[in-house]
């Protein structure tokens, strides 16, 4: 068992970008690391890249299995079977599947949901790093685990600097549901909706656009276990997406339905955390016409920085046709004025206030 | 009638934020441009800003009825009538209904569909700028005009720098119904849906949520008076959509039936334009973990500057609970391993290739 506070000795089963990147940041931090994978390449590679050493005589205190969605349920039953005194926790995106395999085992107090929230889709051991998963959340799902084994799974997290949010396993999938499995399947819909579209009509795309499909770009088959996994939530927001875009064709004033829609999805988005955890901050754009030649970017944040003017955020939109993109920088609203009255100044062309 | 090349007498009617900014624009390039609004408050801070003179005894030549979409089909057909010699465009979002409006008038060769494609929605004389819409697309409708006619609207364009785009009004609006309008309806249905969770699901949210919800923030009255008018190809692009989520409730295989929308959006996001007007060019990201103190993002490009690498495009995505954002910066696949280590040598934490 775990000591509290000391590093376990850690055992991972997988060595695709998740199950390697644990290992390598573990490691950095002195943890004793021994990682395997079905497939000798991987395996091979991992041990290469320094993510995981070959397992002993020694048995582990500490399992992860890393190993893709679809798979994970029986893997860790497997898991709690093969290592009789280990704490296990798995890395999948889909909680519930997992944690009701684990119930009907009698090792299930040992068994500890984890979702550690990379923020992209690459895979593959050779895209691993330490700190991939460093200042994202990691949720912890303890499913009726004892104390030491959450706490064992906690550690991990917290040595790999992340964000660590305990939920019930239910929750968690309803809630992924909501903020990531469905918006990846709605982007993807957005965009197949392009398809009668010549190549003109396109080029017709603002920013919104992009912004709405930039997801659409992901992995199928990642999504494809996902989506199978988590079944009942993503279906159920499906419906509710279904309904509100039904209500709309079934609506006798489509002018009242778009309203009632924009307003309750304004209410929603005025929600999502911003920086620091507060609801999102209202930043005041100034957008600047800006030439496509090297160091543009760099003069531009060079002349912002010489008001004073802290930049939060950034957009650059480039345009289809012309040799300039428009780039806009976000900034307290009380500054806006002064850093579009400077930058005029310095011969750059505001497009808009 | 006006002279090829030569500047019309040019009289705007409706001093929002498009007529207000096409008058400073026009203005500012020695057009000789009068103003009007229904409202005497918007009509006086309009000239007030120089956006145009009070109309004196010279007809117009070139009228450009810039009032909201639900008003423009009866402003344009009583136009047409107002001044005998003169043509007449208009600047509404939805182009078919204003063509079916005029087409019965015996004037119509004198109308030319415009729609210039600002990329914010804000509104007001307050906000106008003479260059809202330069290297934003701006697309002609002719609709049958006489060459004359045409001739005239695409002079405003080009004198605006706009990008000049000429299209048949019925193909424009099925465009933009899939390019704008069913995207702005369906983010704002992706966030409605967060509706059932706690703040603390919310805050599970990442980058790709922001980005799909982006938009969702947009003003709902102007969305309800496009919706009306361009209800048909809005709603047969939301039954596009419905279509294909129906699918997945349907499907014997949810995994199978989600990797063919996926793989099939990401055909269609490809063709979306990217840097002047080819396909999306293919960057490679270099995420850097960002302390949130003024200046970082300055320091940051001017060591990317130092290794000769330029920046193609900027993320920044703020962690919720912590005091530091990732900010990714996209450059060529070639220079991204040299830039990552160049960073790295600067004291950067790097979080993924």
């Amino acid at each position: 068992m775990t000591i509290p506070g000391a590093a376990p000795r850690t055992h991972i089963v997988g060595a695709g970008l998740i199950g390697a990147s644990i290992g390598l940041g573990l490691k950095s931090e002195g943890w004793h690391v021994t990682i395997e994978d079905a497939h000798a390449e991987a395996e091979a590679l991992a041990r290469a890249i320094g993510a995981g050493d070959a397992p002993g005589d020694d048995e582990p205190e500490l399992v992860i299995v890393a190993v893709p969605p679809a798979a994970a349920p029986q893997v860790v039953v497997d898991a709690l079977d093969r290592w009789q005194h280990a704490t296990v926790t798995d890395v999948a995106s889909v909680k519930a599947p997992i944690a009701a395999a684990v119930e009907a085992c009698e090792n299930a107090v040992r068994y500890v949901g984890s979702h550690p929230m990379a923020g992209r889709e690459i895979s593959g051991g050779l895209a691993a790093q330490g700190d991939l998963f460093k200042a994202r959340p990691w949720v912890i799902c303890p499913n009726g685990a004892h104390g030491e084994a959450v706490a064992a799974v906690r550690l991990v997290a917290e040595t790999l600097q992340c964000d660590v949010v305990t939920m019930d396993a239910a929750a968690h999938d309803a809630a992924v549901a909501r903020v990531s499995h469905a918006p990846q399947v709605a982007a993807s819909a957005v965009a197949a909706a392009l398809g009668p579209l010549s190549a003109e009509d396109v080029a017709l795309a603002g920013q919104g656009l992009r912004d709405v499909t930039r997801i659409a770009a992901s992995d199928p088959e990642m999504w494809a276990d996902i989506a199978r996994l988590n079944r009942p939530s993503l279906m159920a927001t499906i419906d509710h997406i279904i309904g509100d875009l039904e209500d709309l064709r079934d609506a006798d004033d489509l002018g009242e339905a778009v309203t009632d829609l924009i307003e309750r999805g304004r209410v929603e988005v005025a929600r999502i955390p911003g920086k620091h955890g507060g609801a999102t901050r209202e930043w005041t754009p100034v957008t600047v016409i800006v030439p496509d030649v090297p160091g543009q970017l760099l003069r531009l944040l060079t002349d912002a920085a010489q008001v004073g003017v802290n930049v939060e955020d950034i957009t650059i939109e480039h345009s289809p046709r012309q040799p300039v993109g428009l780039t806009t920088l976000h900034v307290l609203p009380a500054r806006a004025q002064e850093l579009a009255h400077a930058l005029a100044e310095n011969d750059w062309e505001i497009a808009a206030p």
